[in-house]
């Protein structure tokens, strides 16, 4: 394919950007397309700064957007490779579909992230734990003050090499005020609506020394649902558990390949609902003796305790305990090319 | 104050819009400032293609956004007036701190919708039911992919002249499936999210031939909170009823409103919870006669019926009832400036 020359000297000059924090050094050179009467134009390369839109469209008015994240690893790979990217391609179908919005067809989904992570395979981070963190999004760009469904788009993807979160043991937050994501609401998608709202339960958690939220269902804030940006997993007895899908919080790739390993490593696994109360009582006597997130950004991230408004903590323990070792030990080994990818997750850019 | 020539001529050279319906014909001068630094520029006037914004912001990834609707009149005055300014900057002061963004204080936000409107005073629609419709909007502009409230922000207003909807009877869907809010949620605040989350049901309201949606409390689904964009009132045996605000819904200043207007013509009235079953069985034995939607938008619009999924409708009246009528008059009499404003609701701008 033919790359406009500035966009060439754009990324030659790019240097590994300093700033490798999650998300922070994102890259100027996007992947946009336009959907206009009906229709998608081709994916092409650009600058961000030249497809901007007004503040008087659908996605700013209404929050009529959604997005992706998910990862081009290129660490022991002869070229980068992209963790389960047609997975994605079909949650961000889903998404644009509860929102009201065209879907992106597969291919041209693949199609934009395999581009821009070959454009950018010079700066993706070749040590462990580093990547080319990939976020497509699409929104709506028309300009109307009358509320409802756009009927022009942009879809974009914008990339940032990054290095994971700090590995320190985390306590998490139980929010039992706030509910994430009504019933039949957009809990199950990755709708932008979704992310702003849970701001102020992270403001409160960083207050109590927490790094994030844990939700509980929407009707009886009883059941444990997810972590504000990641899935959630305990270990009772030796046994892996995690809450049954709701459509009420994401169903998380990261989740779902780690169920998929865990059987195959001849774990016990169990997928049922998780009771905050009776999780409470199995963390003081014992037999819950791990906790742990999982998602793209973080892939699995050891939790130390709970902790509620009040300041009372539970602790699950001080270290990350043998299954949560294992279970990232072998993901990242798949992702990060050590071992064979013997499900057939990793796709060659 | 100095106005930029460009802007005065682009003013100058605008026809009234052929296009009135609410909302489409946005007008090109907008007022807009900065928040960086932990500091408010000045308001200005400026073009919207100037201040457009990457679709890596916080606003259109996480929907870190919130906004205001309301309206200049200009009728019967001798200057543009706008309904009840001081009570929208509060609300938009409630939104922007559900959603952890800095406050925009309350005399830039009316300098800012005065401005406008004094701007566009030859636009604005003087036969009745005209108005300039007024868009303030408050997002996050920092360009980062790391999910967390932005440090930088834009303050604009949009304006687009209107005259409101048909004034046919309305049908409206029973939304049984989806909560409009989680307990907990935004529903109580405008913010961008609670809106492109309603647009599943809008587009099944139409499919069943109703103008929107009216949604029932997020735990029982069986108390009535309010419609996608406007707040709901019924007539039971001369006396008015309307749902006790929630957390979970928009406490709507056209609601607020015609409570004091019919508390002073003398009419009962009663905050309630209003339960959708018995609100059905009260259609059915005649008791209840009327029912009305009310915001800044429409102003008072009378509803026909409810429809239930299934088709079957029960239909409050076939003519727009009178308590419906006396107060759309006298809360219109106020705002065209055709009686006296007994209660301080108009600003001279
Ligand atoms: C709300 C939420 N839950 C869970 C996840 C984890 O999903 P995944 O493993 O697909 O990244 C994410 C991140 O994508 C998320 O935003
Ligand atoms: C969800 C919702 N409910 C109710 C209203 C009515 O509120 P107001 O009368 O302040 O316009 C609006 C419109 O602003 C709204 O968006």
């Amino acid at each position: 394919m033919y790359i406009r020359q500035d966009i060439l000297d754009a990324v030659a000059a790019k240097k590994m950007p300093e700033d490798r924090t999650f998300g922070k050094a994102v890259l100027p050179a996007i992947c946009v397309a336009q959907y206009k009467n009906g229709q998608w134009s081709e994916v092409e390369l650009g600058f961000d700064r030249d497809h901007r839109l007004s503040g008087g469209s659908t996605a700013v008015q209404y929050a009529q957007s959604i997005f992706e994240g998910m990862k081009a690893y290129f660490v022991h790979q002869v070229t980068p490779q992209i963790f389960r990217p047609y997975d994605h391609a079909v949650r961000f179908r889903r998404s644009a579909e509860r929102m009201c919005m065209p879907p992106v067809p597969r291919e041209m989904f693949v199609y934009g992230v395999n581009l821009l992570s070959r454009l950018y395979a010079d700066v993706i981070p070749r040590e462990a734990d580093g990547a080319l963190y990939l976020r497509p999004s699409l929104y709506g760009t028309d300009y109307s003050l009358s509320i409802e469904p756009s009927e022009s788009y942009q879809f974009t993807i914008h990339a940032a090499p990054t290095i994971p979160f700090s590995k320190d043991m985390k306590s998490v937050l139980i929010e039992r005020r706030n509910s994430r994501s009504a019933v039949g609401g957009t809990g199950g998608v990755k709708a932008a609506g979704n992310y702003a709202a849970g701001f102020q339960s992270l403001t409160r958690a960083r207050q109590l020394g927490c790094a994030t939220s844990l939700w509980l269902d929407p009707l009886e804030s009883k059941y444990i649902e997810e972590l504000s940006l990641m899935n959630f997993f305990v270990v009772r007895e030796g046994e892996l558990h995690t809450p049954t899908l709701q459509n009420s919080f994401l169903p998380g790739i990261t989740r779902q390949s780690l169920l998929t390993l865990a059987e195959d490593l001849g774990l016990r696994i169990a997928e049922r609902r998780i009771d905050i109360n009776e999780l409470i009582k199995e963390i003081e006597t014992g037999s819950v003796t791990e906790a742990f997130s999982c998602g793209t950004a973080a892939v699995v991230s050891p939790i130390r305790s709970l902790k509620e408004a009040s300041g009372t903590e539970y602790v699950f323990s001080d270290e990350p305990g043998p299954i949560t070792r294992t279970l990232r030990k072998q993901l990242l080994d798949i992702q990060e090319g050590r071992t064979a990818d013997r499900f057939g997750w990793m796709q060659s850019v």
